[in-house]
């Protein structure tokens, strides 16, 4: 991570040495809370070294570079920086999981024009807990100070996840027919997606602020909108063992109208049921709010459904009682027809 | 890479969605100039496939994410944004080739206030240009414009890269012993550490741009500042062919003090012979006008050489004439002695 270059010099020109190995050392023990077996060596190597599992027949990476948009904004202006690591990670895995890939090992990159290591530990310690959570390593990353770039301690936040899938296991769509059942599992809110949109309608347009309470969600906006990404890997993986899944589609940045299509064959339309799942407050009171109209909302948003999933309708019964005995809600929102690779709500 | 969402209310709030369609269009004819042999499927998908390369009994992947730091504000300045895209290739290059792996492929991240789709392809041509010299594959990235982290066009590029070596064969320094020596390979130019540094140096406290012509350098600062980082891939592949090499560092932020040490034994130190290679005129410049001592020197920039590698004495010779018959420089630079773990100057 950080290195140690000559402090006085460096200092006048507004990188800050000691910061970057204080920074070092908070984000080292949380680095270590995420190791996993494949990790060879210490930090501090040029480069991080994993030892990839055994028993693959034809291995196949599947690797996905991410950021959190502007939710690092309202991360500093919240003052609560752990949720955006987590939110990060949790992004990265449902990419590649929607493959069929399990993750290997994450890649951070944390730039800012003023290094606060308190703030560098807090989110090292948000994608540390988060690749726990995904039996994942945090296997390395770079912490850059960069004045002139970001200004003060605006900072961004980017990563890259490395996962791993048996080559006849990739989940491609391909087999995805007519008739074929849609499954949602929710989200926990906006996720990672929209932020630009969502500030300029409640802080721009409606002079709202991160500690406005909103009656309508029982809460304050700031904690809104921090709500962490979900991770689909335990539900997804659990079912993976049961059921042919012939599509997974996680609905991050272009919505349902954009995610969707990614996966489907080109004589396939998804017929997407509105009302068929709960969606949550805070997109109606967006949608309310912005005067946004119904198909800005669903090539925006995930409107309360973070992951959908594809399977044969003979197998649709069995798909939902497989994620209901892991106690999480899972909601049938469509199907398929024959049609132009698109969407249609109705 | 970018996604397409709803254009009107986006627009508003200062994202451009026909820009990030324009941007996805031109780096994708870049990026398919990129691929190799073990890329599945097509640009589009939620992650990217790389099939892995078969015969590795103990595959390590070996992972380096890095960014070019400000010499992005040096890009802008001279309106020319391909070469900053072959500095973060050919920095990940180097930063993975120490531990002995060979690239497999590369991720990108670039991020801006105002998407600029000229500057994107730019960016990404440059990126694909690289790939392509390392044979490594530009496997995927993202592009996100992000108003209010990033002031108008301003913009970072940070990269992850993945490459493979085999267990038995990897590069750690551990057999580094007394008598060994040090060879070292030249740099370009400052490569991508120091520019804050360089920048306070000679714009702010000297009033220079980047027109500004330097006799000394026989170059106006812009280019010369800009000069492309160098991958040391092909010289360093043949070498592994002939040569036992012990260990191997890339020159980097932290110069000769800080990154040889990272492959020293616990009881092994670093005689760097100061004199026995071309000090290339801009180090040399910048000591002058910025008034630097010669730790702050070794301690920031390459000086010259930008790859260190340590060989048996009784194989020099034949390290020498192997890089030699490449029609490449090398120089012997200094040796190993007993020491603890440090870089001494003599």
């Amino acid at each position: 991570m950080n290195k140690n270059i000559s402090q006085d010099a460096y200092a006048a020109a507004g990188v800050d040495i000691k910061a970057g190995q204080e920074a070092v050392r908070r984000m080292r023990n949380h680095v270590r809370t995420a190791r996993t077996k494949g990790v060879l060596g210490d930090l501090g190597a040029f480069g991080g070294l994993f030892l990839l599992p055994t028993g693959y027949s034809q291995p196949v990476l599947v690797s996905s570079t991410d950021g959190v948009g502007t939710k690092v904004m309202l991360a500093a202006g919240m003052n609560r920086y752990d949720t955006v690591g987590q939110d990060l990670v949790n992004h990265c895995v449902n990419d590649i999981l929607v493959q069929g890939a399990c993750p290997l090992f994450f890649m951070d990159y944390f730039a800012t024009g003023k290094l606060n290591p308190l703030v560098a530990e807090q989110i090292v310690k948000g994608l540390a807990k988060a690749c726990r959570e995904n039996q994942c390593a945090l296997l390395g990353g770079e912490t850059a100070e960069m004045p002139g770039v970001y200004h003060g301690e605006d900072f961004d936040l980017a990563g890259t996840i490395v996962g791993m899938v048996e080559k006849k296991s990739v989940i491609d769509g391909q087999r995805i027919r007519p008739g074929d059942v849609l499954l949602g599992l929710p989200s926990s809110g906006l996720h990672t997606n929209g932020y630009s949109l969502v500030r300029r309608i409640l802080f721009q347009q409606k002079g709202y602020n991160l500690q406005t309470f909103i009656p309508e969600l029982s809460l304050g906006l700031g904690d809104e909108l921090l709500k962490v990404h979900r991770s689909y890997l335990a539900v997804i993986q659990s079912l993976l063992k049961k059921i042919r899944v012939k599509g997974l589609a996680h609905l991050t940045g272009g919505g349902w109208l954009e995610n969707i299509p990614r996966i489907l064959p080109s004589d396939c339309q998804a017929l997407v049921e509105q009302g068929s799942w709960p969606i949550l407050p805070i997109f109606n009171y967006l949608q309310e709010k912005g005067r946004l109209d119904e198909t800005t909302m669903y090539r925006t948003f995930n409107m309360g459904i973070g992951m959908v999933i594809v399977v044969a309708r003979s197998e649709a019964d069995q798909a939902v009682q497989a994620v209901k005995a892991l106690r999480e809600p899972v909601y049938q929102v469509g199907e398929i027809v024959k049609g132009s690779k698109c969407v249609r709500l109705v």
